[in-house]
């Protein structure tokens, strides 16, 4: 039997990429997705499209109260998702998200004793969270070595976050390699009920400049008489 | 105005004896609980009344879908909660439910710009769970520091494990000192509707030998006929 994988998969551009790299390696594929309150719930069904495709064992969805803490635009009905760049740590950002995505993934690791989890974070194209970058990463890698019954018995449970040094034009050129049709992803942080895309916020800009810089057209399907 | 803390309440003898340590040393104080499908809901009566009587600001229940992982007596229909000592990490362990908790905790202290986090965590007199341990809340601390945008600004977020060193009986000698009451808290893993403890359950064994050590009557509430 091969072994088992737990997928970090939002049904984003990203995740997507993450779910095939591990499937060509050979791994027996679990994804993991979060109903957090999102705005942007056609993601959902994004996911759910795609763990079909990719035949994987089990697709599990989290309802989680992550939108009950506030704080971020994403969740946030009082907070509008901006449409040009921000300095600094966006209003975007859900506090502590992939902290709470991974702990999950640690646990249905520990249940299924898989030994890996991928997660489609970057640091390269990325909107400057503080949960994306490589010593957040190494952190929650320290963290699961003494969190686990697998980590006290002397088994590791590694993250993997193969895109993390990579562009998005890399990703995606990566990703096409690996037969991948972009078009059934959601990126966009507003996609309306169709699953179009705004083509204005964070995500579909550097969304956008990946497809670009792969030198690919971009197969996203945006909302009409979209301005950018 | 002074310091925020968020207080991780279980409802159960720990968790109370922390959130009342935090409010002797003057924090305004968040409680934190989480409805994840344990069989023990009473629990979460406990933390509401508990809430109250310390006039927390704010007392948030989240819902989790935490038992969805499965893997735990605790939220597992199919697995019985033991009532003798278990060799090794107990099946009423929760995959990786203290990294979750503190997650959200993390998160919450995000958005309300707290700095302090306090867990009921206890090495001593516990279960055995590997997320207890003062290995796991150092990790914890690490994580917490990459994690949030408090972090990335050069704020650290302290995560405060009081009774980590404690023995039971120590624990609840504090928590007398402080006025504590503990007929109030639900401790036991299979707790009746009515919060009646069952006396044989692993918590339950704890509690009462901490009462023994400490030399002060137990107030727990046990079910009629129990046979311990």
């Amino acid at each position: 039997m091969s072994k088992k994988a737990i997928i970090l998969l939002s049904g984003g551009l990203d995740s997507v990429t993450v779910l095939a790299m591990a499937k060509q390696q050979g791994y027996t594929l679990y994804a993991l997705s979060f109903d957090y309150g999102q705005k942007h719930n056609s993601e959902l069904e994004s996911a759910k499209r795609i763990s079909q495709l990719y035949q994987v064992e089990e697709h599990k969805i989290i309802n989680l109260g992550l939108g009950d803490i506030g704080g971020s635009a994403l969740t946030d009905d009082a907070l509008s998702v901006p449409t040009t760049e921000q300095e600094g740590i966006p209003i975007t950002y859900v506090p502590a998200r992939n902290t709470v995505f991974l702990s999950f993934a640690l646990g249905w690791a520990e249940v299924l004793e898989a030994h890996d989890i991928f997660i489609g974070v970057n640091a390269v194209d990325y909107s400057g969270y503080p949960d994306c970058r490589p010593q957040f990463i190494e952190a929650f890698q320290a963290l699961a070595n003494v969190a686990t019954k697998a980590g006290v018995e002397g088994q590791k449970i590694t993250i993997h976050a193969p895109l993390i040094d990579l562009s998005k034009g890399d990703i995606i050129q990566q990703g096409i390699n690996l037969g991948i049709d972009y078009a059934g992803t959601i990126s966009c942080y507003s996609a309306n009920s169709a699953g179009e895309a705004c083509g204005e916020c964070d995500s579909c800009r550097l969304r956008r400049e990946g497809f670009k810089q792969a030198k690919v057209a971009d197969p996203t399907r945006y909302i009409k008489n979209s301005t950018f």
